[in-house]
């Protein structure tokens, strides 16, 4: 049964950016210490066209990730800076290069329009009609393979919200950010229960799988 | 080595009280449920005087509470409900009863002056010239043993914030509150490194023993 997984990382204090986000500095304020976990393991190198690096746990999580992905749902910002028209944006391309590390199809959760985008073997579809209908598109695009999400926030906190995600990887990185993005928020607590099922860790991260219940 | 040892339950998005909390519900809206995963382990249940419950990860997670400890630190309204003078407290003697489960000294960090309190085997001693006293007093009356931090909040912030902190275990409820007590909050994100040591889990909850560094 194909599932849809949010895959995200957060400070101890529950933070998935730091203070003061901006384009020059999508993740804010220390927010890039987040992601320390991930980018020496040989499954993100891998993912990001270099060879080499770690082994483990931590590896482990990325590939996990990766396996079984047929379609991906994100934000807007996440794909690029900007919140506003795609004129005005000077990263309207996008942060992943000629080369994104996707090669499945990426729904882009935006209010403005704009033709698809192709980037190597990765499509950018951009929805303009919520959250819900990104997950139905990449439903359709993911086949029998899962439908993975890795931010921002706004977007897991819509999907958990309507009720459509499966299974979520908490990736808590070990530091204190104190103050920028938070993971949970604008959620109904009653709605929602979780039941870890599995976790293990490095010295950089702790990663929790969890069961999500509606 | 003797350690100090905060052991505190969290909910998913970082409450350790819900929405509300008062005299008749210090835990806040919803709050009682983060100590779900505790009420049936074996080792609680010895802890309040019962036979029976549950053993496994969670009721080792409260063994491990117990064992070595020599002193608590504990917050004034993890002692009674009140903030104010002693007198005008209807919960003076504190919630819990006529054989509290610690049987060591405990240390309550207050503003207001009072004699110390024999109830069963433990010693309640008030101390009003803060969080570092409190410590300095637990220090020598554990000799050998642990310190255990249970909570408040502010009185780990505190803690963590002087730097006195060797150990975090944090028991993540698999919850969201929505609002509430944060855990962290008010301390400096780039005074604090965490590195975790050890993870378990069961279906009601997460335990995650971090190391503290400075």
């Amino acid at each position: 049964m194909p599932a849809t997984v949010i895959d995200i990382t957060a400070s101890l204090d529950g933070f998935v950016a730091g203070p003061d986000a901006s384009v020059e500095h999508p993740l804010g304020r220390g927010g890039e210490r987040l992601h320390e976990w991930a980018y020496d393991s040989a499954a993100w190198r891998a993912r990001h066209g270099e060879t080499g690096g770690e082994t483990g746990v931590d590896d482990e999580a990325i590939r996990e990730q990766i396996t079984g992905m047929g379609a991906v749902v994100m934000g807007r910002r996440m794909f690029s800076g900007g919140s506003g028209p795609w004129e005005d944006d000077p990263m309207a391309d996008g942060w992943w290069g000629d080369e994104p590390p996707f090669g499945v199809p990426v729904f882009v959760v935006t209010h403005h329009r704009r033709a698809p985008l192709e980037k190597g073997g990765t499509t950018f579809v951009f929805v303009t009609d919520g959250v819900e209908a990104a997950h139905a598109q990449a439903r359709t695009a993911a086949g029998e393979r899962n439908i993975s999400v890795g931010g921002g926030a706004d977007v897991v906190q819509q999907l958990l919200a309507a009720g459509l995600v499966d299974k979520l990887r908490l990736h808590v990185a070990p530091i204190l950010l104190g103050d920028g993005v938070r993971l949970f928020e604008r959620l109904d607590p009653g709605r929602l229960r979780f039941e870890p099922q599995r976790v293990v860790h490095s010295p950089r991260a702790t990663h929790v799988h969890y069961l999500v219940h509606r």
